[in-house]
């Protein structure tokens, strides 16, 4: 992953899949580029509580504004669209007997490193596994939303 | 990724965004760890072409078998998912005016590299970028489905 | 509908569904109120023909930018979560054999009238009829989706 | 809104709309052409809410009949149309992490005033907002579901 | 089945099912029991030949009056739900490339034989296969879609 | 039924529908054509108990492995798309205000009786009433769902 290869999606992949060698490396290179992120994680089996563990990481490290709905809004469909992806069709959890386990990541910045002709966008990945409620019964998932938020 | 972190899901989205320098080595290592890997191209607005895309690769690569309709529902599903996973919600294109363009992988192997006691999973990444029908306005998804093939 | 009420939804809902009479007045407030508005009109079994609809007339009144995807990408979301709403489900009309006839708006300014603390926003709204292909078979739908536009 | 306009969608939309100083008239206006319609307000995170406010208040108000499942039926696809309309996608509120609350109305009577030939329809409308379970933190929404009656 | 089990959904379902040699013993039934009924087949990777292929035996068998679209609107929805049935989530055949193959049948009567109390009711089932464009490549599938009809 | 018609999915669903006494009948050629399967009912407003129940029966039952993920996987997949086929739309009970009981089937073997050459599959069948939580206001729903297991 090269200078030029930096896009707001892949850096969300790259963050959310990363071991904690590569995050120092990776954090580098979001904040030479001018990205704002941060990592997570959290594991449930409703769903409510993957949107409130991505918001309130988001806030905490400042990518967006506490008191803006505006920046709230942006984020929020992010991460329905990170979770859709992940969920693979229903966005449903406890419902039809399954729990998820993610690293999630938060992006801000450009849609393309450099590119500030068209302002700024938020990524929210999700990457982990998702099964039944019993140990080792899952598999990989992953979800990413891309979503307009500043100008 | 080093050998022990070697798991299906993780490997067919490797592959999904690598770039062509880093192809041999992918290929290598999942060579090396018993999996059966393939990669390719399609963009459309007709979800349909994208399905054929994945499934001609998997049977050209033979990943799997062209005469058993077992392998080809376990390939469909997979690839049904990580369809919907990239289109976040409705697997629709054209019918919401919108297109894809993917670089997809299709993976055959263990859930996890060496763990033969649980059989042979399928899984199906796509990457790459969706959005309107004008060039340059779109942003990146991915989409991820696993699915068990044969005991 | 006095000073004080003046929502982007309702005032997206209320174009929707004005008559000519009604449109002069209309307009007017929502000038007084510094919202940009059109209003057109698309029937179509073609689902992207309703997108198409909206966003040509949305550029072509000067709502949205022609040349920056973060507008055009707002625009999108607002119109699908509309087209969502009037379908009341799967956003389908020809595969499910149906029609839609709609009067449609799409309105840019604050979320309430006179607060500029929380940026712009976008609101698109359709009101018509969906139904059989058969002349009369067919009732009123509704589709309002608002999106966060630029800060 | 004048005589040889009224339908029932119409109607449904303006009570759900209207303010308490509009209320009288266009309730006024329904019974002189021979609808029966309620109107309430409901707010919450669990969607079954929604669903009990409205047929609660549509039996109190003889709206339909508390003992034919028919009729219960009819109202109840009515309502889940709404639902889905005003949710644009999936019909989900905590398990998304998000709330509504609305005024809701419940038509009853012809598609189009004086056409008796073609039976009795229901209609249900929702008008409020969704958001995030934070004061402020929302924006407006609307959903309409129609549904034959009796005939 | 005997006399005090005809219910109109089993009553749908077994005549989707039914065999040549079976067909004739259960339409008496259906008669003695004051039910009306219509078989038919339809194969199509269109999901509108579906409906238009129910809707048209539906109204040529007298089932439903091909006058009145509060009829033509409660057969729609079953139709509609019988299809989603069959497609187990999304109503789409050739654009997630596949077909379907059915069976179907229309029934129009009370919801249990000669239970009058609470109107007629009309049913839709859908019994075949859907799957790849492969001859063979496909397995069974059903779906079965009850609405109010007249009361 | 005879010889010649034994497929995975009318099985299932004859089983579904099937009362005490035509219960011998059928398991005992189900046994002959060399099917495992079993029968066991659930209701309730919260999809995870149809999906437990299920689950349960079909491990105690010996016809899917209690260590596999590999048959857990397969098996959930199915009773997902019959839960989806049951619900015709949204998978959800509770939050749309509505109850699900059912008599379920899960059935293991060839796609088609005597026929050995494409693996082993999974049907699972719902059949039962879905509807309000008031007594009697309900109607019959059925659904089938069917996934490839081991080669």
């Amino acid at each position: 992953m090269n200078e030029q290869t930096v896009t707001i999606g892949r850096l969300a992949i790259w963050i959310a899949m990363s071991d904690e060698y590569e995050e120092a490396e990776i954090f580098e290179k979001a904040k030479s580029n001018q990205y704002r992120v941060c990592k997570g994680r959290v594991g449930s089996m409703d769903g409510e509580k993957i949107f409130a563990a991505v918001e309130t990481a988001a806030k905490r490290n400042g990518i967006i504004s506490e008191r803006q709905y505006h920046e709230e809004h942006a984020l929020y469909h992010a991460t329905l669209e990170a979770f859709q992806g992940a969920c693979r069709g229903q966005p449903l959890l406890k419902g039809v007997l399954r729990s998820g386990g993610f690293t999630f990541s938060v992006v801000r910045g450009p849609r393309r490193s450099g590119d500030l002709s068209d302002g700024e966008w938020v990524a929210v990945a999700l990457f982990g596994t998702m099964g039944a409620p019993i140990k080792g019964f899952e598999h990989e998932v992953i979800g990413l939303g891309i979503n307009n938020l500043s100008s």
